[in-house]
């Protein structure tokens, strides 16, 4: 996602510390404490302006969401969305997907989603795919014993990839949806790249896989 | 496949001993015999009218085909194919594919195709998709160690299917393709059903997967 910079994006960012964490490295192994309960902590990795994050928040009171992109812009849309909805249940990171155990005990998080994550075409790049083998290792870390990652995208080469990329790594792939949008899959929450992808005719392709 | 009886399909044959077993039972464990050399052996199980295993032995003449299919009249008109093309390196025969313990010793045979098996969409029919576990058991035994599947399909729900069961039988995917005619994969051969369907703007999915 290319976001033109937004002015005054880190001001507002650091002035809601109750929905966005400032100081990430602190909140390790903490992260029960910030949410004040003991509800399940599922994470989304490149959640882009938040509609999902937010979505899912509002839908699922009874789970903790955290929200993580590595830009600072799109972060600070993402809080728009976050203080609108009023939820309360969900926070917003501003790290690298890639170095998630700075940020969580093992096995701190209950759930993780990618969605729509960069697709990263040419094999050169393969190793900034967010479903290529090292962010496996680092997901599987904060996740636990036969914690899943649910993953949807458009993008059939990313998709393709992904299911290889998760069954070489000794996942087990629990349910595969070809065209999410025409299935019996319910309470479906759309993230912006969704809503504008699945307009366009593009099919959606989910799945969920677990370690 | 809903094919009409064919007359005189049985005759047709029983007059080609050379390409088609008559006494499965009696080829167990003697196949490099009967191919007359010690070449790999590929099985396409649901074969049809023949068009993939005829293509298949004529583009890899140093590989050994056997067409299985349980249908007399359309294991027929894949004798017609076989016939009109002189290949050597391929043979037909009329048995079920739950029972190819029977017709193979374990290890016997090097790779297998499933193409555009019958989806069974009803989830009572589950035990009829010819990728349920209790298939791969049978395929399993028949492959060597990290025996390969090969399956192509243009049916949604049975290719969601079939990546779960295979992933959670413990089978690995090499590689997925969602749109197998609008890909890089070369030298594919084309199913009676796959020119069907894809005229019809259908896409053609396809998954290699390893023990
Ligand atoms: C294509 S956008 C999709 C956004 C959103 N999930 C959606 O579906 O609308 C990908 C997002 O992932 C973020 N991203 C890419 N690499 C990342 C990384 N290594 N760590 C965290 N976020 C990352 C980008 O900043 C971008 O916002
Ligand atoms: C839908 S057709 C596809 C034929 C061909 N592979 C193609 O792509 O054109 C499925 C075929 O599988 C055969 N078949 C179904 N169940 C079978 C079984 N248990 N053992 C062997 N053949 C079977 C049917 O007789 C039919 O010819």
């Amino acid at each position: 996602m290319r976001v033109r910079k937004r002015k005054g994006a880190e001001e507002h960012l650091e002035n809601n510390p109750q929905y966005v964490i400032l100081n990430p490295e602190d909140a390790k192994g903490r992260w029960h404490e910030i949410f004040g309960n003991n509800n399940p902590i599922h994470i989304e990795v490149g959640s882009g302006k938040g509609a999902f994050i937010t979505g899912m928040a509002l839908q699922n009171p009874e789970i903790n969401y955290i929200g993580i992109d590595i830009q600072l812009s799109v972060l600070s849309y993402a809080l728009d969305k976050v203080l609108a909805s009023g939820a309360q249940n969900v926070k917003l990171l501003r790290v690298d997907g890639s170095a998630l155990t700075n940020y969580f005990e093992d096995g701190e998080i209950d759930l993780m989603y990618l969605n729509f994550s960069d697709p990263w075409p040419k094999t050169k790049h393969e190793k900034r795919r967010l479903t290529y083998k090292t962010f496996l290792d680092t997901y599987k870390q904060i996740l636990p014993e036969q914690g899943e990652i649910h993953f949807k995208t458009d993008n059939r080469g990313l998709f393709e990839y992904s299911l290889a990329s998760f069954s070489q790594y000794g996942m087990t792939l629990k349910q595969v949806w070809l065209d999410l949008h025409d299935s019996a899959y319910e309470g479906n929450i759309m993230t912006e790249y969704e809503e504008k992808f699945s307009r366009k005719g593009q099919v959606i392709y989910r799945v969920e896989a677990k370690f």
